[in-house]
């Protein structure tokens, strides 16, 4: 047994077939029964869980006018700023530290009447360096990062959504390890504002449901900009009943292998050129000025994080993994003339990219070079930092299975700002299913 | 005999009191006494400007509506893109080049009627290497740069009005040196698409004419996003009307010496110790956290231009002088942390600024350490770094003079987006004159 899908989850509230904390107890048996193994969460209480569940429905019973997730518990990645919780980065340098204020994410599901179940585990400071979480499927295998709690807590049943954050691969390769959905909207969608900053140009906020439905919902919600992000661009209303909308004819898709096909696993390999051929996909290749969009990307983010995180580094480097370390030391180490090709190169690209999406509705792409590796890793990002580097939206359905039975994402990529098309065709190739 | 001012050969063209065709053989005569001496057009067509007027003329004549300055002669900068001049950016790198668009600023110039006379010298790429142009006060000394001929055109009465560019002192530091009106607007005013990109975060286009009401009304014509520049701002309709408005009571000042103090002069110093005490202006001191600005302005300059300048520095380095040359392979240097700091400390040490504008309404201080040097250099622009690098509004009025009768330039500064206030500040001081 799981508990339920988000949407389900508030109209059984608010139609009153359920109790906001019937509810997160059942989220907290879940809990009770797999978190020894699976390790999802950084931080928990239930006592103070079941508080805000008791608050919502004495809320209710007095007949004030609801919010759109009232009573219904969402697990958010323990990288935003929450008052009620810690909020450590996943870092022992960030032992017991207790923000001031909640992230605009945190604010935001509150006042849609959301309880806040806990701080789901993050990779340290949202990096590669495996956490405790292990993969709901096989716990010998990794959850993904770097929101392993996010993605694992959902796949496990435990919550109905949770918040995560990309920087590179950390929502929609969690998701796919994990086999739920994992939906990285268009950079600057859901405003950052306290939430931990690696890069200003890579950090998005996403979101880990169980349907492309609940994605759109919960993306919807989050959406629109709030004056301190410099980024954050309009709300989207109507973005979670466009995803919904039946297509009137099947979507065009491009089968795109990107510059990260050298990593690919041959049963992704081939279980992709199959649903490529299922779907109709024809496979386009990208210029050859895509070629070095990965290392672009990776120059942006070791710049960037050892520029946001310099204090971090000279204070406390001894409380930092080596790899964490050897990131911010690289970073240190690159020139202002490789920076600025690196940020500017995006726009270019994207340019270039643009067209594609007058020619088809979607890219279809693997989620990441094959299904979760053993837990010493978080697994290969590279098929997810394109599209992270050129700020499209991008989401990942679990469609499709490894020979060992773990999930195999399949990733759908859309265009700027062009998230309601995407969200149509991912609900679409949900309903339709895989071969 | 000088040309009259901006918005009188306006009006005068306007009221049938003259002709465009009249008014730009005004400026012609005067062109043809001074310039040998001035050099001040790298670019001037006779006939081509006689055209242009008569064609004002002749739609004047036919009864169609005029825009707001129908037919007047305006000069621009040569680092602005022209079709129908060469655009040679004051470097013999880009000899003979003619672009296949106008700059946005030249377009709005031509729908308001305006006659676009020549092209005014800059300095080689915008940056320090003198080029031909000098000084109309005394020609063994500089006009200042980059904006040289911009500002000495204006200041020898052959046009009524240039526009220019500042990236660090190219507009304040020359309209101080040719004691005209120089006027920086906010960064993103005034949109720069078509011109020569030196810097994104700090390239802004400006203004030099003889009067404060002159540059507020060129301003106005210009301000307001074109689509394309992502720093531009909305228009300001109504700037030219506030810039006049008679001040309820003395604005209160702040004379602030800023960290280029170390390079005034003895006599700007008195100077301005005396105006200072006259206007009842408080020495105002800015925190040790401004002691690098001018430093870090540097680091965002030298970088940015290498990096936008990179291919022409590949492929044509035995063109550029060895002033530039160097600049940009200093740019080079700089690791992407240095400049990284030096373009977020922009926001941080603006936000300690701003407060003070609650306390004043415009800071008072020099527009360069002294009157302009003899023409080896074009002068110190320390004085105008600061402003530059912060994107506020700045001033330069034509108030005072150094012993050797050389203009010396009193600069005022306001908040960002707080154009019209020190327009009006700046109004109230020229009326008032000086001591």
């Amino acid at each position: 047994m799981t508990v339920p899908g988000l949407a389900a989850a508030a109209a059984a509230i608010r139609d009153g077939r359920k109790t906001s904390t019937g509810t997160v107890r059942e989220c907290l048996a879940r809990i009770a029964s797999r978190e020894p193994e699976i390790q999802a969460w950084a931080h928990l209480d239930e006592a103070h869980a079941l508080r805000q569940a008791e608050a919502a429905d004495r809320h209710k019973a007095g007949g004030s006018p609801l919010g759109p997730l009232h009573g219904v518990p969402v697990g958010v990645k323990d990288i935003y700023d929450t008052t009620d919780f810690p909020t450590e980065y996943g870092s022992a340098l960030w032992e017991g530290h207790r923000p001031q204020r909640d992230a605009v994410v945190v604010t935001t599901l509150r006042a849609a009447g959301a309880v806040i179940l806990g701080k789901t585990v993050s990779t340290e400071y949202a990096y590669y360096q495996p956490n405790k979480t292990r993969n709901p499927h096989d716990p010998a295998h990794t959850p993904g990062g770097s929101s392993s709690g996010s993605a694992a807590a959902v796949a496990a049943g435990m919550v109905p959504a949770a918040v995560g954050s990309q920087t590179n691969g950390s929502v929609i390769r969690p998701a796919a390890f994990c086999g739920v959905v994992g939906y990285k909207p268009t950079h600057g969608t859901i405003p950052r504002t306290g939430a931990m900053l690696l890069s200003r140009i890579l950090d998005t906020v996403g979101v880990m449901t169980r349907s492309v439905a609940d994605a759109a919902l919960l993306v919807e919600l989050l959406a629109g900009a709030d004056g301190q992000d410099p980024d954050a661009r309009p709300a989207i209303p109507g973005l979670a009943a466009a995803a919904i909308q039946t297509l009137p004819q099947p979507p065009r898709l491009a089968f795109v292998r990107t510059p990260a096909w050298k990593y690919v696993e041959p049963e992704t390999e081939k279980a992709f050129a199959a649903l490529a051929g299922d779907l109709g996909a024809a496979e386009t290749p990208l210029g050859r000025s895509f070629d070095n969009a990965i290392e672009r990307h990776g120059v942006v983010m070791a710049v960037d994080m050892a520029f946001n995180f310099r204090a971090d580094y000279d204070r406390g480097r001894d409380k930092l993994s080596p790899a964490l370390c050897q990131l911010l030391e690289r970073g240190r180490q690159v020139s202002a003339m490789v920076y600025k090709d690196a940020v500017e190169a995006r726009e270019t690209l994207y340019r270039e990219l643009d067209p594609l999406f007058g020619d088809c509705d979607a890219i279809l792409t693997p989620a990441a070079p094959g299904a979760a590796p053993p837990v010493a890793t978080t697994g290969n990002p590279a098929f997810c930092s394109l599209w992270t580097y050129l700020g499209t939206p991008a989401i990942t359905l679990p469609l499709l299975k490894a020979a060992n039975g773990l999930p195999l994402g399949v990733q759908l990529v859309g265009g700027r700002g062009d998230d309601a098309r995407l969200l149509r065709v991912a609900h679409w190739l949900e309903t339709r299913g895989a071969t």
